[in-house]
């Protein structure tokens, strides 16, 4: 049962970190911060308060947050240690069942996407599929450092942006 | 062992934030984010990246870092589910073994701290005794939420330092 927001701008900041505190992944500082913005007046104006935090910090900041993600079909993921929103988000895309060539693919672009830009590929799995989350890791390879971290952030909103409407009733819905 | 810096510089980030993401509790965007700054001359240079990432925050953010610290003497410590760092520091000073009044003044105090000023009671238990803990907990609550922002901001650090000692070697002995 999603919260609505009267009940989100209730919540002790405790309780707050608590509930949303991986909605961005593994940086519940962004939603420890945020809390200190209450009352939102609905969930966009949260998710707005969220984005603001990411892009007021320095282009390091932004860097750890995408150094905070797990790889995608990753070890992580072999060894039941992702978070479990990720296990979901990256099991819902299929990443959890490559077969051996699929893997062995990713695995080396994953390496060298890392090797390149020093932070993991994002992406919104929720948002795309096995085949399109292949092609975007090998296109997104070719990128400059400036442009993947620009994009890896946006993929990291719309995450956050789905975890959020997984938790918080949105705006149509507290309307009602 | 703890390393040198030679080997601190050649982690990859993923490493990196393995070894040294909780140096602030609960944020390893900050160790990430430091990352991007390596290589560092001595500890002190890895020290001084991770303050000035810390001061460069708004003062939400900073609100955020604290809020990302368990109470001490807390839920946390009784249901078991602090950090190893916080449950060694809490151990060390003598929070797991307050005598029921204690463990009541600690409790009311807590909250009363909070309820003022929105985040926790930070303090570097490794550098003081249960007593003085008791002391500053009590006295602390009487300040200005801007004075305890910075206050909370400044143990944290101490907090940094010491983690950090434990997994580095300090300056001195790297010129050996």
């Amino acid at each position: 049962m999603n919260m609505d927001i009267a009940t989100v701008n209730a919540l002790t900041y405790e309780d707050f970190v608590n509930i949303l505190g991986n909605v961005v992944e593994k940086c519940p500082i962004i939603t420890a911060a945020v809390w200190s913005g209450r009352p939102f007046f609905n969930l966009t104006a949260l998710e707005a308060a969220i984005s603001e935090f990411i892009d007021a910090l320095p282009d390091s900041g932004k860097e750890g947050i995408l150094r905070c993600h797990p790889d995608l079909a990753g070890r992580d993921l072999q060894s039941g240690s992702l978070t479990r929103e990720s296990r979901e988000e990256q099991a819902g895309a299929g990443m959890d069942a490559l077969n051996s060539a699929e893997a062995s693919r990713v695995a080396r672009l994953n390496e060298e996407y890392k090797e390149r830009f020093g932070f993991p590929f994002v992406i919104c799995a929720r948002m795309n599929d096995k085949a399109n989350i292949l092609r975007q890791l090998s296109e997104r390879c070719q990128n400059e450092r400036a442009v993947e971290r620009a994009r890896g952030i946006e993929e990291v909103k719309k995450i956050c942006r789905l975890r959020l409407q997984g938790l918080v009733l949105t705006d149509a819905h507290n309307k009602l």
